[in-house]
């Protein structure tokens, strides 16, 4: 089994001291954020005002423990991690799309942060609705259970 | 600056043996691959065959060095790393939303295949268009670029 190394490259201000909560995934479009990269970084941001919408990568730094059937915030059942995007993964690797409204030097202004305050960066990778987009309405358990997304917060369960 | 330590879940197979004439993201709609999640991890893949599709991210195993500014394969000017999806990032994670057509124990069939085989899989997680898309044309210098993402593909800059 090998093993990967990363490092983180920022960090993400959120107004969420911790998980409990913090509202899942776009839900949370009104909330603001800051992304800190670290300066030795700053040179890679060049022309990443240009995008409205950036894919980040995070750590899931308060989760404890991983679980292969999990139950997640909108369920009651149990369902394969892989089927959720609950953060009791093998690899605690959080991916979140967030709303650029602006960069000053190494520091960006974001909305929609469903993110933990000092959670590190792995990753900041540009929006772009030709890559990530598909359109699907085959979203198996989460079909009859997204209509709940804005009312559905997280409790907290993975960082106890 | 923290490290932060994965390991790999499982390996892509696909027709590509080397980065030289890879399609470009979702220019890859034709090709089929299969991801081999390792049999330790099987049970996670409960209820992942009622997603259509999936957002891996794996390793860019292949790909030599680290440059923060870089030449994309869709323009020839230099932009921000972070302004690009090139693989020669500082923690070199790739991201691709592949389609799923069938999964067999630990074996997932996929299409829309931009990887290499033998690349390692870090995670897996259901795509849910009110997660993970935005309706933006804000796509930077790509804006000008986009529609030749069917004619362009890797020509092995990141891996020599």
């Amino acid at each position: 089994m090998s093993l990967l190394t990363y490092k983180s490259i920022g960090v993400v201000h959120s107004p969420f001291k911790e998980p409990k909560n913090v509202p899942i995934q776009a839900a949370s479009k009104a909330t603001v954020g800051t992304l800190e990269i670290y300066p030795e970084y700053t040179e890679g941001l060049q022309d990443v005002e240009g995008f409205s919408h950036l894919i980040l990568l995070y750590h899931f730094h308060l989760v404890k423990g991983c679980s292969l059937l999990v139950k997640p915030f909108l369920d009651d059942t149990l369902h394969g991690v892989f089927a959720t995007r609950s953060p009791a993964r093998p690899n605690k690797i959080g991916l979140s799309v967030v709303r650029l409204t602006g960069i000053k030097n190494n520091i960006l202004q974001i909305q929609n942060v469903d993110i933990i305050d000092g959670t590190p960066v792995l990753d900041i990778k540009p929006f772009v609705p030709d890559f990530d987009c598909r359109n699907t309405n085959k979203i198996g358990w989460l079909g009859s259970k997204i209509g709940n997304l804005e009312t559905i917060k997280d409790d907290g369960r993975f960082s106890k």
